[in-house]
């Protein structure tokens, strides 16, 4: 078996990180846009094929020609298929996996866009610009640095992509961003249009978020590794690309634990990623040390600049991505100019171990040229589109979710519900009473005796009275043993939201602050007729307290009448059992 | 290292596919029957490994016998270990590999079963077919085609199963769900039993879904790919099996997107499905074009053939595995007879290059024999299994859901709870005003003024009253913060569902048009005694207005008392903080 | 390509193993502890390759010392990395290989920590133990193992680490698990502290957990197949690999089904993981036979020790992970001296194959003085830091969940959503009702007219009456329908929970009974005028009645008035429309 086996084994685990990115970004939007997440994922890949093997493939890597700028297109792949699955004599792979590998990486880039632009771009100009990055855009870059272009002809080293693909990407996810705008509710402004409040907006689905970056990662071994030939490169690679990534993540960990008191589970995961674009370029240049450094800055960087883009440019990017692929993958790609081991597989020489700016030198310039050029593009592919197509959602269909808008789909979780069978049974119990409010229960608050009560207990004819109990969640389980003990056998319970200020701190998500003044509670509905109002009460009072703000409230209501279904029963001998 | 390696890290690919099943199928599929298709699927794989060992796989791959019929069972694999595990002289792979590949593919006929049967079918029931399938169908027909038998010797050709697996999945699947009948609720009929109305019944969880299917696609290289032995023959592979599954979703998106106004999310995964199914026969044979024919016939065959089943036929298949795999399964066996290129590793004669019609003919015939086959023997399982064990879950179990009855599950989601913590704080705010409702505000509203009301804002003793709002979500911000500015301290907030017809357009899911009239609201419960009713509910409705049908409803009811837990406070006082 | 490409590609599926982890462990858990249980298994990895890299590594693999107990560290992967990343002469594999290898199956034993210990530890003391495991205590018993230390050089045999990876883990829980004390609401106690009640808690979100599990399987192919070398030994260990997980959860299907009367779905995932854990260890020594028992005795066995450790033991492992890598990562090991058989790769002798008891003896001796080692040391750790750092999360912070309280993040679901668009259309429709309850409709039973109702309907100046409706979910469907024709235009529906003792059998989960008295019921308000009451309740008796128990209730109340937002009209005319 050849190692074009392992080329296309690695090629397949980069078509993995579309998955990846998939859920990702599905996990860290809202829920009312996640079906159309999946949609534009799904789709970059599909239509990034279609544009990919029709032009953007030969554009790359055609014949060098116009002096490195392009590749010449040709139809060799549809005109001589033979050849194309033929393995050179070279010993080089075979045309077809060339196209295959590089099929993957393009589509990665026009992924990566999504992502800054989700929940409020319009499906259609979705399709054009990832098309236009896939057949354009990326292809002439792509041709500069891996398509025998100019910068790999004078040294330009992106072994796996820092700068061809995340920087670019990255690129891409910002204009488009800053030209789409905020979603709405993000910022709030002044009559002057400055922004008044930054509003945190959480993603839906954190575990399927986490899942996409260990799917990035896994993928990522062989985005990194596809392309080596021999274990000593490959082994290197997979270190290096390790490393990195762990580094990056416990520098976040710590500089979050730090910055704003607890450790950001969000922004670890960003981390992660962060740390993996940042090695990308030098995976093979690099050494240990040097991917632990990479580590420690992209650590670093991922937060300073999320927070940068969101709190201080006012730049809508809803998971991160400019931060992790744009700002680390300029990172990366200069650090192979700092870093690089001249006893790394890629032998070259940075300025750390060598004292040899040249290196440097060709990174920044390939940094500064593909950055001039993906911008200006993508800023006029961004202009025309929203000229002609329109490129963002109408606000009520950005309000309604682009689920139901864009693709007619009720909600990506239409049928989802859980059944509530053993809610409470388990979760808290009897030993939870010691760790609870240190105060003794009601009986030491003076209860002002409310005379219109008096009379309800001794009213003939069946005094029917609804008993509305608003509490935390915790304390239903005694709430519920306690009423049982009186004798009440039926309530009704529903999951609500309490308004109220919180006191005291305010938590932090991704650096912003979130408002917290609906709190989740239970209301218990109960309708008593002989059991005496009063005793419910006091029942509920002893049960409920804890001395603590939020041991919430009961409110009294008459009732007209009750009907129990199954036997017909009214009034009072509707109450009088368990069913 | 051999190639050997490569052969059994396809076959892990493959067995990863179960995993893709198990999350397509339990996402397209309602959340109280989660638990019951994820043990199937993981079941499917546990059963069809101890029949396979014990008698499926040498039926399969054992000694041909009864003119190319069967193989001859033996229990080598447990009577001769030494030998199953040596590399064979003639430089194929061990026995021990062949059972493992073959075992995966196995497992994957019978998973796809599930699908069609979901959400209905006994779970004994399940067990028992499923390692009929495994142990009987599936090796036979296998036989046939990939062990030495009568159609491997005429020339059939199925590189990787399209008819060998997913027809004969997709056709065992629309059998049992013929007679299994449809789910409760898909179809009404009038009294002499035609069908009126079909109902949609969407999935819990489509980005589990969509995970599902990047799962298969992954695996579906493996898949393809395994068997390949040279870097041509697995380059092609991979080109073919990217290029027609892209296609495939390319179609859909838009064939749907014409038809029915907006593209097709769960469609689309079901394209990417369909396209793979429809390139494996030909994986090996159909070079770039062919690959993009197939893709084009498969993404819309899938559409055509799910509507077709659900509106027309009225089979009930909740995740379109008939249309998946049936339908796509023979386009791609037949596709063989019609694009195979000669110059592509299979070296095939198809009919659109070369004019023969002799390939097409040998395929056809496969498809037959093989479809007549699956179908009889099928249709005798289940009619056995329907008369002794029983097929289909009782009404009662069905309806509370196959997770509660079959496995006494509650729910797969049991302590699944949202905090609501920020959930409307950055959600809405004030920029959203400027985009809803072109008429001005409630002002321009002549109010009845109700003499009733005048009495109680200037009501002694205090009487409290409830105003009970329902409004839309995306209002709740500004009720919140107007009510607030009236000083209202206290609310209780719950999702409700309001009842009403939803006029204008309906939407379509997978062409079924969805039942839309019970839309999410909320409510919000406020007590009040100082301040004055009317104060409140003019505040709410200024807040509310937007001129819109939906706008919502104000209630006002009497309260009898109100009791706060923390202070033990009555009446007036209990409402006077933010507590 | 060498053999060492498969190595790295096998480690990589090993890395991929952390993903499993997280997701079946936050699938097992609540849903207010899952971004800390995320979190935990990023940052194991994470924390682990620091520390594995600084010290780990060396000590596990360095040159043997101090008589076969400690590899000598040292610090060349940072400071020969040329060397480090060269091929060596013997065809061994790099240095760089090795890390990468051994390090993700350091990380393995970390992260199994996490599970038994979930819920309820402190961020910062975990990440503590886990720099611990994977910088001291995995590394020494690893050298004892595979670093050429003492074990390794009398012939133990632990192929792929069930003793040095998951007994050590399962061990590293249990002690920690006692040590922390069960979870708050796990068992109840009376005065004497004895256990009076043990409580089930399920897990929330069980298609992320069956996930977990399949991706563990497939990792496992990498965790035990990515050190063979030779296709004899891969297909050898393939088959082993699926053999075992297959049987054990067959096993464990049929002795759930025969002990609680239905087949347990989330003990079946653990089966899955039990008998790859009891494979691991023999993976290259059994034969298909071997491996088939094993699987069956790991099937037997999770079941019975998770039940004993959870209803005797009354030491809480919220996921399993005792009963599942440490009960069988001890029958694995020792299965290797009962069951090796000397025709497998390894050329081992089993007791059953030849009579022999030295390779037993041998197994029993490693897994006694691992067993004691981690014991003392993992018991030495937790005790230093529960006395210096804090082991347990306080119990409000238990309560609240760690997501909140040691992360800022207000739930890992915070914009999770559901529209409720079809809910309800295509589920339940009129077929359902011959299938429901054999009494015929409400007529049949007596109604006892109660006279105070008989003025409501020509109550002259529009009475508002409310009429609250609690019935099951499936009859919603019926109900509206039933109101829709008597004129009621419109309706709020929402979801509440009954109370009620159910009747009959209780279901048990993971082998503990579920507490059943909270049912899902919904609750429909509609606000009368015109319509007359008495008309209202007997349409709705009719809708809903079956005969059984749990038919529902019907409330009546006053309302004070009724105003509609859009056009501002209050009382009776806010009631006559659709809107």
């Amino acid at each position: 078996m050849t190692v074009e086996f392992w080329f296309l084994i690695g090629a397949a685990l980069v078509f993995w990180m579309q998955a990846g990115f998939a859920m990702c970004e599905c996990g860290f939007t809202r829920a009312k846009n996640a079906g159309n997440i999946l949609m534009k994922n799904l789709m970059d890949f599909c239509i990034g094929t279609v544009v990919f093997s029709l032009l953007g493939y030969t554009l790359m890597m055609g014949e060098d020609a116009l002096f490195g700028l392009i590749g010449v297109p040709n139809m060799d792949m549809f005109t001589h298929f033979k050849e194309f699955i033929a393995s050179p004599e070279s010993g080089d792979f075979t045309g077809a996996s060339t196209f295959v590998f590089n099929l993957v990486f393009c589509a990665t880039t026009a992924t990566i866009v999504s992502g800054a632009m989700a929940e409020r771009t319009k499906f259609s100009a979705y399709c054009i610009y990832s098309a236009v990055i896939s057949m354009i855009v990326y292809p002439i870059e792509a041709h500069w640095i891996w398509g025998g272009g100019w910068l790999s002809q004078i040294g330009f080293h992106d072994y796996a992509g820092s700068c061809a693909i995340h920087m670019v990407g990255g690129i891409a996810g910002l204009v488009g961003a800053a030209i789409l705008g905020p979603r709405i509710g993000k910022y709030q402004r002044d009559k002057s249009g400055k922004v008044t409040k930054v509003n945190a907006i959480p993603g839906h689905n954190l575990p399927i978020a986490a899942l996409g970056v260990f799917i990035l990662w896994l993928g990522w071994y062989g985005f990194n590794g596809a392309a080596a030939t021999t274990p000593s490169e490959l082994s290197s690679i997979f270190m290096t690309t390790t490393i990195a990534p762990a580094v990056a993540t416990c520098t976040t960990m710590i500089f979050t634990w730090i910055k704003n008191g607890k450790p950001d589970v969000s922004m670890c995961l960003n981390a992660s990623l962060a740390g993996l674009v940042g090695i990308t370029a030098g995976c093979d240049a690099l050494d240990a040390i040097g991917a632990g450094v990479v580590g420690i800055v992209s650590g670093l960087l991922v937060v300073i600049f999320v927070e940068f883009l969101d709190l201080k440019a006012h730049i809508d990017d809803p998971v991160g991505a400019v931060g992790v692929h744009m700002a680390n993958g300029i990172w990366g790609t200069v650090a192979v100019g700092l870093l690089a081991n001249p006893d790394a597989p890629a032998g070259l020489s940075g300025l750390f171990y060598t004292g040899s700016v040249s290196q440097l030198g060709l990174q920044c310039l390939g940094v500064v040229s593909v950055g001039i050029y993906t911008t200006v593009l993508l800023y006029i592919t961004f202009k025309i589109i929203a000229k002609t197509n329109g490129l963002r959602a109408a606000p009520e269909d950005e309000i309604s979710g682009l689920d139901i808008s864009e693709h007619g789909l009720p909600s990506a979780y239409a049928d989802f519900s859980v059944s509530q069978y053993s809610k409470y049974g388990g979760t808290v119990s009897e030993d939870v009473v010691v760790v609870r409010g240190t105060t003794p229960p009601a009986e030491a608050v003076p209860v002002k005796k409310v005379p219109a009560f008096d009379t309800e207990t001794d009213a003939q004819g069946h005094k029917f009275t609804k008993v509305e109990i608003i509490c935390k969640e915790e304390r239903l389980y005694h709430l519920k043993e306690a009423l049982n003990q009186l004798g009440i056998s039926g309530m009704t319970v529903s999951h609500v939201m309490g308004y109220g200020e919180q006191k005291g701190h305010t938590e932090l998500y991704r650096g912003v602050p979130l408002e917290t003044n609906l709190l989740p509670k239970v209301q218990v509905d109960i309708v008593i007729s002989a059991i005496p109002l009063r005793d419910v009460i006091e029942t509920a009072k002893k049960a409920l307290y804890t001395g603590h703000i939020g041991d919430g409230k009961i409110f009294v209501y008459d009732v007209e009448n009750v009907v129990k279904v199954r036997t017909g029963e009214e009034g009072h001998d509707a109450l009088q059992d368990l069913d």
